[in-house]
């Protein structure tokens, strides 16, 4: 046992050898003299600083150790520089002063922030201490997302209202707006809003992309607006139960708290709090030691990584973060946009082949410029489309004013409209007529967007000299009839537009493995496809018959009683998703040595994930922009065996 | 060639060795004096008989050949005889007579209706001319069906004024009726009532049951009408797209065609015919030749065949046919009577834990007299009792007056009806909150249901002296931890009710196997569950990714363009969801070697799904009691290696 509260010449402290908030190789620590360990940890004495560095960033009056116990301070540091070279890590330490002598109680890897980490490891290097796997070995890969958004000012005054889901990392101020199309209208005026919703649909899209943040008060961590807002880098709380919105008046309250439209809030989607008035933040840094880092891990990593993006925004947000091409681009998402509903109404308002032909008529230069847009930004990199997959009813108005608004639009009885709607009602959107289904019963939409794809691959490789390689998918394949007929129509169009530009058009036909089926049925399907993209968001709901859309109320309770260990939708259901997609690619591979495998869920984000995809040996993953640098990091450690663990 | 028409001692005719409609050993057939073949096909003469049996018969006046050329048709007797006895069948020939010399130009086996086969099959195995085996191996399993229910007398005259599809075989006529509770109300008052919806949910099954048939002007073959009416053995015609229903004004009209509240029509579910006004039908006869041609049958099958049934009277009707034992009790059913849906609505609006076993202590005295009623119609076969399984918003009011209702009901608001309606409405219920998560969610559910079933147990062990050994099933398992849980929920009651009767009680707890994931992790699951059941209907769902109530609008399609050979949910997808059943059951069984294998959904009652369940070692099917002959014959006929082409 040894006392540091025998008199004036003893001393404890506590410290880690560089900093932990910043990772700068500056000692850190606190001392007490004449005082026990417990006596820093009860906080009845204020503790000094140890290096007198400290003390002056700090605006300290008391000496620092440096100063009051010289010699026992060089003791200490050099102490600091061996336990470092031979851990080679960061360290938390702790030690006692007895009678001026230097006695050291513990040490160990010391925890730190993303940031921190990211820059000890990377010194470390610099260094000659650590070697660059190690470095790319030592990174959290969840944690980057701390470092690739705005963050709230630590240093700022928050009055904090409620707390919903953290659903979407980063922080963002705004004006209260209550519909997407406010937050449109006011952000093309030039004000920052942050659209409040009950929840978000599909519709939402636009008011989403123009807000800098969104808050809902129902729906989880996969919610829509979840989903959604992560995929498109917008912090997001969601499923703020306190919070009552009254969108008609136009007013958000939190038990007695009322917020009115217009007025300022903060939201901090990485904590999930919800602030009144504007919080400072600070911007992430992505050059320097995060982009050093990077490039370590793309030298040792074997998967690509890919993006889920449909938007130009999306797209190049991407390639900043350094995605390798787009694994999944939602060709729906394009058919919500201004000028383009209203002519995809019209073609489910229509009765015949050559109605519905004439609406896609008019969708199809729009949807060509969508390519043309993605197929610049990508530079020849591959980009995957999928064709059209949601239920033709989710284009549908809901309310009858808005049916109201449609009928007129278009011309048509509201009775016409609400008939439509009710016929193409359905108990269970999620399995009813959608993806390859609606291809089936209506080959001219696949047409349509097949000629899109290869008029604007003629475009680009025309004006640019880049040979453009689109990866048409067709979703939720469940038999390989329904794959080849629809490759029938695909490769048609190919020969037209070919033939016509006089252009050789290169491209391959592949499929999403999103039901289990297909998974087991891979072998046959592999014949006709060229690649498989696995949908683990879909291939999860139904392996485990569980909606995303749903399963918020009971998977709490799942994850508390430890049914399960982590959401399936975030992570990888490994044992029974898992074997599928290890079902489908031995299969796949088997009919198709060569066959390209990726994936393109949610999971493709998620590092435990990332790990397994590389395991089963996919060429790639693909997730939302702002979690590509987490998945080429992850794929990184894949390669190398796994993370080490330094806390 | 040979001439039949060269003179007057020339002839041509047809004929069949037995009566191809009744299947009496009596010589059937036509012939025309002086002609060739085609004549007597044409139709432009009208032939004669063969036989003086077959002209009286007739009424006809025309001399028949046995008259005519006696001769002759003592050689085509014994031609007959020697056909038959040859191929061992019943033949259908042809014959010319040239110059009075009998020339035989062709013979096959004859086609003939489902009555004639068994009966012919039977009188064979009499006259010693083929075995029991061969018997049953000739008769076309699914043909059974029009043995099994009443069906219109063919000679009666029928005014068709719209078809539909043959959704549940039978004829039934009645007065019509638009709602469930007036066609209980009526029947009750000793009417016969056709029940004419839109479409059926759960809360018209006590309107179906009171109802001789049931039509309605949407849905398919696996609409829920069409599969609770096969399930009941009502006739039904289902989708019947024609027919528009104005249930406000008690009308229903087909293109001018109005029939009005209480008039009466007739449904031929044979034949998706609906007829105005009562057509005459035929009742079935299931004794003699079918009851015999059954018994040969349950002598060569393996697997045992249970039903399908919650309420005595499906019991009953089942064990009629055969059936030996339940293999699914869809407990759900019991709490939409009567009396019933009221406290669980009360349950469903429950706070608490306490006020939700309040409601339940209502439902559990109903809940125990049904086991009791099922025990004592079963008397010790097994009885495979499902927990509550659909999610909990089915069971609550859809429109605004039946909240109303509810609201005052239960002496609540209307507005807490509302919300909790409203929180708990879901976007897919297939894939939401029901199954063991409720159970999960809401363990004093099956709690409660877990002691009326031992209550039940105790109760008729001690009047009957008979041991009853319930099974015990926990529906939609994913993990094998959710069983485990709720396993704990009924040994532990089982255990109680035990001690507190004196009684040992025996019971096996096991698990639907209906979601991918259970069956991919069957070996897991197995270490505690014992048995499996194969919940086929929701296997297909989650496995194709297709929701049984969606499909019909593009399954149809999928059929014609050769997708799909069979609709999934009417014959098992061998390739998909019978490689899921093999994983389960080799999986399953290399925990536990003697785990009992069963199939409970819709696909226990077909034929060629029947053959794979032998096929994969099956111990039983479980089927509609209607299906459970059928069952029987192709259960028989799997374990003979098949079914023999007769036709």
């Amino acid at each position: 046992m040894v006392f540091g509260n025998m008199g004036e010449d003893c001393a404890t402290g506590v410290a880690f050898t560089r900093d932990p908030s910043t990772g700068e190789n500056l000692f850190y620590g606190e001392y007490l003299v004449n005082a026990q360990g417990e006596d820093v940890v009860a906080g009845i004495r204020t503790p000094q600083h140890l290096t007198v560095q400290g003390k002056v960033a700090q605006n300290s009056d008391a000496p620092a150790m440096e100063e009051t116990m010289p010699e026992v301070f060089q003791q200490l540091d050099a102490v600091r520089a061996k336990l470092e070279s031979h851990y080679r890590d960061m360290q938390d330490i702790e030690f006692t002063v007895q009678r001026g002598k230097l006695f050291m109680l513990q040490t160990r890897n010391g925890k730190r922030t993303a940031k921190a980490a990211l820059k000890i490891a990377v010194d470390m290097v610099r260094d000659g201490v650590i070697d660059k796997k190690e470095a790319v070995a030592r990174i959290v890969p969840s944690s980057l997302d701390q470092l690739l958004h705005p963050t709230l000012d630590p240093k700022a005054v928050r009055k904090v209202i409620a707390k919903g889901l953290p659903a979407s990392p980063g922080a963002a101020s705004g004006k209260i707006v209550f519909t997407a199309d406010d937050a449109e209208k006011q952000a093309y005026a030039g004000e920052k809003v942050i659209l409040v919703r009950r929840e978000t649909s599909p519709e939402d899209i636009h008011g989403m992309h123009a807000a800098q943040g969104i808050l809902t008060s129902t729906g989880g961590m996969t919610s829509h607006a979840a989903v959604v807002a992560r995929g498109m880098g917008r912090p997001c709380v969601a499923g703020a139960g306190d919070v009552r919105i009254d969108a008609a008046k136009g007013t958000l309250s939190v038990r007695g708290t009322v917020v009115n439209a217009g007025e300022q809030i903060t939201l901090d989607g990485t904590t999930g709090e919800i602030m009144l008035g504007v919080v400072p933040t600070v911007q992430p840094e992505l050059s320097g030691d995060f982009a050093e880092l990077m490039t370590w891990a793309d030298e040792l990593r074997t998967m690509r990584v890919r993006t889920n993006a449909e938007t130009p925004m999306d797209a190049a947000q991407a390639r900043k973060f350094g995605a390798e091409g787009i694994g999944l681009c939602r060709t729906e998402h394009m058919f919500f946009e201004d000028g383009r509903l209203v002519a995809m109404r019209q073609m489910i308002l229509s009765d015949d082949e050559k109605s519905r032909r004439a609406a896609l008529a008019k969708i199809e230069p729009m949807q060509r410029q969508d390519f043309i847009d993605l197929f610049e930004i990508m530079a020849g990199l591959p980009v995957t489309i999928r064709l059209l997959d949601p239920p033709l009813h989710e284009f549908l108005p809901k309310t009858h004013a808005e049916m109201e608004q449609v009928a007129t639009d278009l011309g048509v009885a509201v009775t016409e409209v609400d008939a439509r709607a009710h016929k193409l009602h359905e108990f269970n959107p999620m399995l009813g007529h959608r993806g390859v289904r609606l291809g089936i019963s209506y080959p001219e939409i696949y047409e349509m967007q097949a000629r899109a794809i290869f008029e604007a691959v003629v475009e680009v490789q025309k004006k640019h000299g880049v040979t453009v390689i689109p990866e048409v998918m067709i979703p939720l394949v469940a038999t390989r009839k329904e794959f080849d007929l629809m490759k029938v129509v695909i490769d048609q169009v190919a020969a037209e537009v070919g033939q016509l530009s006089g252009q050789k058009l290169e491209y391959l036909v592949g499929t999403m493995i999103e039901l289990p089926r297909a998974a087991l049925r891979a072998a046959d399907i592999a014949e006709s496809a060229e690649f498989f993209s696995f949908g683990t968001n879909d291939l999860t709901q139904t392996t485990f018959g569980l909606s995303r859309d749903d399963s918020a109320s009971f998977l709490e309770k799942y994850q508390q009683r430890g049914i399960l260990e982590h959401d399936p939708f975030a992570t990888l259901d490994i044992e029974g998703v898992g074997e599928l997609i290890e079902i489908a690619c031995t299969r796949g591979r088997k009919t198709r040595p060569d066959i390209k495998l990726g994936i393109c869920g949610e999971h493709g984000g998620d590092p435990a994930s990332v790990f397994f995809c590389h395991k089963v040996g996919l060429d790639y993953v693909s997730c939302s922009p702002y979690r590509v640098p987490i998945a080429r990091l992850a794929a990184a450690q894949a390669a190398l065996g796994g993370l080490l663990k330094t806390e």
